[in-house]
């Protein structure tokens, strides 16, 4: 029944694996970009709000790394080896470039919730590609589900 | 891509958002007043299953109460406020209203038991309707599992 | 020496046994409308102090909720089944009725400041009428010295 | 100020030391004598409640072992050492003497109430009459308290 | 709603309560045979990877045993008392039969593998047949979701 | 000193060697069953009781399954590879067949009752054959003391 | 194969039921006798080593209290009910009668030494008795080995 | 019915609230000065009991440091700001001043024994002026309860 | 090779260790001033930011505390008997003097920012003093470490 | 004494300022890089070693992103924002690049092998760059403590 | 009936007594070489299963460091001190010598199964001489049954 | 840049190789003796300070065997298979040989008082001669920092 191409055999239909194989590459790159801007905001701001928005990204940051291992070894899973090296980060990531520079807790608070944003566009896109493999469409809901939340908690800072 | 009438956007498919935000807040109201009935019934139960019952309906308490949480902010992630105010909960919720005298714990079962249908009853009727947000529809699944098992032992202690 | 109407005796005098009782049930219903007033405004809030003032009125709300149960066993341990439905809170609560709109940081602490500020009232008056029962006076002098620290802490917010 | 006959001084006022000397050492008779019987009911018990008459024997046992080591320790910190020995728990307790045969669960809750109740009549009763040391007075009032709670607990079980 | 044939009522649909429970039963009693297949190999396995192979397995054990309780009590949640009898596990498990001498570490991957994706095959085709319950349906997917991932890392092993 | 004959050596005297065998293996069989007999009960279970039998249950399962762990490991150290597969815990238990319906709360306390005693008076008879091996009896010994305290819990429910 | 004179069965021998039960009722009222002198003591002692012997004595009464718990429960566990009143720990005890009054840390640690010796004076004793039972007999021993361990242990203070 | 001068405002009767805050204020003096001094000691210690008496003076230091934040916590509650400065502790302070040298443990004994009492003193005064606000009365008098059963501690040592 | 004045010797070599003595009893005169102020301030503070600057300073209260032992059991190491008492720092503090008033959120954090800075800068005259003695040398720039990542902090909140 | 050019000031004299950052920044990319190709290898490797392998790889995950944190925050603190992004990454890092194919762990060893050599190569050419600022300097000692000790683990592995 | 020759007196019947001494000596001193012997190891091994072998062996390093503490104490509860200096454990060892270079985990593997049996084979010998202390014997016991358990895991990495 | 004579590459640069390998050896053995001497001493202390004096000398053993992997670990890190052998141990330590027979408190203070020393004496000459791997110079600093305060403590029971 299982698909093997490399070492590692997939329970996933052959016909779905190709899109959930794109699918999960994809969100790969968002998560790891996503844990290297918010650290770099972590460090880089300044302001009124320093503390709770210091404390904040590193929320974004944890929730970032649990979600990056659970789709890479999900792509292992269905025998496919992730891409997660910076080169790769660098050229496909769907975020914007983020400034190295000190910057204010006003301006963080928009790039971080612009990145957010970005990364839930791309996993509700491939939540519609991957129908075929219930198992890797529930992973995407639930990382779906918490930048959701997080996403309101960033915008309610500036509202 | 994300819709916004007030300070929060959503995510949510806008010809789906209403459906959405409509079942978010039945459910919410359901959860909250399923919460108070079993603390009522914590207090008010007495006979010779006391101790038994009186700490299970507080397991059911603390469920109810994280749900309850769960459910609201998933109504702010898509951009609504949540009314989980004592009035509203007392017009709008799907849950008999309950006896503040004591009663025996063969009685108390029953209602609770009750509640627990009519609350689950609603909930499987709010998931057919937000099948066009799989975020919601996945959390409103999970709770209604847990709720099931539940409904099971307290029937199992009525058999 | 314990007197007895229903299935549960008391230890308190019989002459202050209403008192006692009146007193409980009055600062049951606050207590219950606090927890849910504070929730609500977990929920609805936003503005640049969104996630200290979030964090903060879930303090309030665990709170709340321990409050709640000792007071209702502290009835039920002298023999009245303490009625905490929400019909009855809506009915009797000696708070403001809340707003379930979104609403600025500002006035949710001003909102959250008044409705500790109607606790507290009524809890210092109730600790006057118990002095009968030096176990409910205890009781109600720690909740009091709870929600005045509180209290100062969300006036400080406002200076 | 405080005043000194054996190797510890006392700070209670010297008219009071008399009266709190008393109460202190009959309480304490009373609460070691409790944690012998609910162990002795503990291991007594059979019947259909069996399990949960057995557990909650056992928590009396403790927070009776608790409130024995406060109120001895109250003891010697007014420059008195209690005395909590085997016999004259049994020469001078307050509680009515128990079976060591095995006996049926209801049996148990009825012997265990009665038992609460003696040790609460003695307490309230010793709590009017250390009104001249508010910390032992706040001790003794904090022991009923939870003796209280326990009483109606087992009550409901036999209601 | 609920439909009851025994001592528990079902709110699956009654169309659907067929097929939901045969999936449960078939799903139980490969769990229950998985969790003894790899506590059989933990006990039997040697070799030089004997250390690593040897606390692996009881993972794959402590996991087999969590599902096999969650699936057990959604049969009982929708009405039906399982079947996990020693007698029923060998008669309808889809598990090859295990050795019970000791193997090599590099025989126990292999067998371990293979039940492994014995144990996928039918929950897949599970899934598919109880997406009338969408319950059921998500606690089936889950199971697959980490026996897929430990699939791969048996497999990886052996590459 | 240590006596081999597959792969792993045997510090027990050769003349004890087959009788420490056989009582551990004949010991490993009846633990296993008893972890699945007492999860069938932990499931089939039904009756004002079904709560603390429920989860009285389930530390039977929880004590059969470590035990199990021990001796079959022990069995290992003295050399020999234990069985512990479906079907020879079907064929060579000594525990009676149990029911898979669903049980009143009574019958289920008689039948795990008579399970323990099955389970015991093996043990027993095993611990009086491998006098030989210290170390095996004095495992033996562990398991019954625990195996005859849980049975006078389960048979104190009956009494 | 179990004996049975009252509601709990026993799986001892017949011909050794008696010396057990009577090994276990003494032991019990020595265990429970000093718990309450090593709390005398730990209440009454004064002196440079104040401290150390204060806390060092709380650990004797610790571990009584659970050496006590477990041979109660193992004489019901063999169908006695074990008797631990106050005024049979008073009768039948084997250590001398400790004085209520304030004592210098030398006195102190004397008398806990000959405490602990005469409780293991009596725990050796009976373990030469119950050997037709070794369940019972493993119990005592390894009660003796921490008394002995904490004979030393107070000795050495003395030295 | 709160009085407010400052920011913050008070619960306390306004009669009373002169009293209660000089209470507060006197007694946060002695309590800080109470945690240098301990520390103070906890380094100048050297003899025999070093060990005992370096560790238990870390106690006193965690004590007061904890009452240190209560008592000042409070002063804000009544709308008072504290003043836990340097050189207000070292003007205020009822205590006694210390040595900086070395000292053998016999004198740091009596040091410490004599600021607990200087501690207690005062607060006992302290509770005899502040009946008008039951919450800080409660207070000072757990207070005073902890350290008198210290000065017990303490004085033993000497004994 | 250890020389020795008082009761106890040092491992410092004898022509460095007047220099680190007077080096750890100036930081340990400004890290307990250091303390004492954070306190202060965490107890003045009010303004829209109380909560995050409230709770921040109690993080530079644990540190100070933490590195005051650290320092002040440095100094009894290498045979001194350090000076913590209330005058002495009061005297010989390198911090300014705090106001015990009521203070704004941003007057707080301008003086606690330089509280720090004026506990580096001696901190880093220091370590240039002692490094004739690695061990003090490296205690020294530990706590440096960690106070200006504090500043930086703090500073941060006024940028 | 502290030099400034952004919003946060520095305590590094200021001919070493420049020396100081420059070595924080490769440091910083450094660790970043080996975290990313660490998490690579966790997902790619396959083979006899995979399940030591792959929990080895997340150990150097954990510890350079710790470190990454630690370097971040002293850039901080020294007045300079860090530069985490990918590109900066990609661009700067000292390591080679990895595959992002599935590899046998012999290969996998290798790799991650040569990573932590090349970043402990780059860091003790910045340590002896930085001795103008000890606090940094130490902090860069520790690093590579910790990774010299994971090069002898991995090294040992290929022995 | 305690035996005494110096400070600390024996229940040791005083016909065993010297039996039961030399056992306890000789096996403390293989304990102690065996827990040196594991670390020399642990820091020794190098090759392909490096990590799970240097792992293991602290689990032998933990088990003899915790065993020979009970063996130790348990000669000083008989009476006698115990000797456990390096030069003792190194004459009297009945372990081979190892070797300090680095070593394959081939090798390693083979060293440490043989100072396993060595250890176990003069703990079962022991076990022979010290019936007539039956705590001495249950301790033994326990030892070899824990070895006897390591000695089969490190057998099987080796077949 | 790293040499490699064994298995092991170093970092240390080679012209040091020599002077810090020589250094980590001798400290470990001191730390191996030193944990061998405290245990010895934590078994042979009797006296009135025997709790106390017994506690803190397993508080040195604790550290020991920490530094002790520390060292030999560094060891390995630059290229060196540590000896740690007991035998080595016996002929190369600084220490002084121990006695085994039970001794008094007073005595045991003053062996373990100059067993610290002479680590310490050690420790700082090797400091001196590491300088050039500044990571090992660290790890020893850090080493003596904990001994020369344990050493303060030891002697100030001497006092």
């Amino acid at each position: 029944m299982a698909t093997q191409n490399g070492p590692i055999s997939s329970f996933v239909p052959a016909e779905h694996q190709e899109a959930v194989s794109a699918a999960l590459q994809s969100s790969l790159v968002d998560l790891i970009d996503l844990s290297l801007v918010a650290k770099q905001l972590h460090w880089s701001v300044v302001g009124p709000r320093f503390q709770s928005v210091h404390e904040a990204l590193d929320e974004v940051v944890a929730d970032a790394r649990t979600f990056t291992d659970e789709v890479a070894e999900r792509a292992t899973a269905v025998g496919v080896s992730p891409d997660g090296r910076a080169k790769t980060v660098s050229a496909d990531s769907a975020l914007d470039e983020a400034s190295a520079e000190f910057a204010s807790d006003d301006k963080v608070i928009r790039v971080i919730t612009e990145a957010l944003a970005a990364t839930i566009k791309r996993l509700r896109a491939n939540i519609e590609k991957v129908g075929g493999d219930p198992v890797t469409e529930d992973l995407l809901i639930g990382i779906s589900a918490r930048f959701e939340q997080l996403h309101w908690m960033w915008e309610a800072k500036a509202a």
